[in-house]
């Protein structure tokens, strides 16, 4: 049953994205089947598709959510009155989503498969592009609060914490000993090195 | 026809590995056909066969050579008479092969096979372990020649270093406007900061 109420659709379509999440964390987007994806979202089987026409579609509006999601953490951040405070936070927070199995799981089968699914890249570059510009305008707050002391442009900066963010999840999974929340002190002191010279 | 002498089936088998290397890194793993890879290695069709019971053998034995590679390398780097300027211009080399499309593509392709294929993530963690442990051999020496300033045990250290050399290729992959041979000299200092705390 497909539901008039505007707010409960919205709810069913979460509930459905948070699923699918969780099943092609766990079993790769290959395997898992929309029944599966149903299951996991305690709706019946078929009632997927009043949300999504396919499987392809979900894992789109998934990373697209993604992104959503990127671009708000984003404008709070660069809001913050502390730049360098709010991105060592950032920092923090993206150490315990990467040593979150299940996030960590996610994030690299929807690389895996950007590799080879051109609407997954196409979305995946955006999200990036999100992260860089938020981290840019992250950056050029703190230069104008006198909180930076580098030759680097702030896209120039931002694009080097984007690859210490990506180095750490492939770290995840080269490496089953490597804990992100272990390694969060050295990745602030390679950051304020990278923005502070010290 | 399968040749008799050792010197010629390993020029046979290694040309078939090479040509592996370019159809996988331009078509991928899945698109590519055992036939074009014989083509591409100037050999009539199913011959590959002599030398490898199928696409997925040759793919392993493609990880597998890569890996005996770094080995050779990381041996070379360890024996050098000053550890930082081999490390140095061993990171400038991965500069060069991040910025070499075919090198990269080949690099991003085994690892998203990697993430659904088992015999494939067993090979790729294992070179991961022969790059950490020999960039750990590597920061170890630097310590007994005095050059490093750090808090960081050898094994730390290699780990940040994979993560700057993943962080890389991460962003040859999310950004087409990326240059790593440009960035070469941030990731120097970056490098110097993690070691040296410069």
């Amino acid at each position: 049953m497909r539901p008039a109420n505007p707010l409960q659709r919205e709810a069913k379509r979460t509930a459905l994205l948070d699923a699918a999440a969780q099943c092609f964390a766990e079993a790769g987007f290959v395997a898992t089947r929309t029944a599966d994806i149903c299951s996991t979202a305690g709706m019946s089987s078929g009632n997927l598709f009043h949300y999504f026409s396919s499987k392809h579609e979900l894992l789109l509006a998934l990373i697209a959510r993604e992104g959503e999601e990127t671009a708000a953490a984003m404008t709070a951040l660069v809001a913050a009155e502390d730049p360098m405070a709010a991105l060592s936070g950032f920092l923090e927070h993206v150490c315990q989503l990467a040593s979150d199995r299940h996030y960590a799981g996610l994030a690299l089968e929807i690389s895996a498969l950007g590799h080879r699914d051109e609407a997954v890249a196409h979305l995946v570059k955006a999200n990036d592009l999100v992260l860089r510009e938020g981290l840019a305008a992250l950056v050029d707050a703190a230069g104008r609060s006198g909180q930076l002391h580098t030759n680097l442009s702030p896209e120039q900066a931002a694009t080097w914490l984007a690859a210490l963010i990506d180095g750490l999840f492939a770290r995840v999974a080269a490496d089953p000993q490597f804990n992100p929340q272990d390694q969060s002190q050295v990745l602030q002191q390679l950051v304020a090195h990278l923005l502070q010279g010290r």
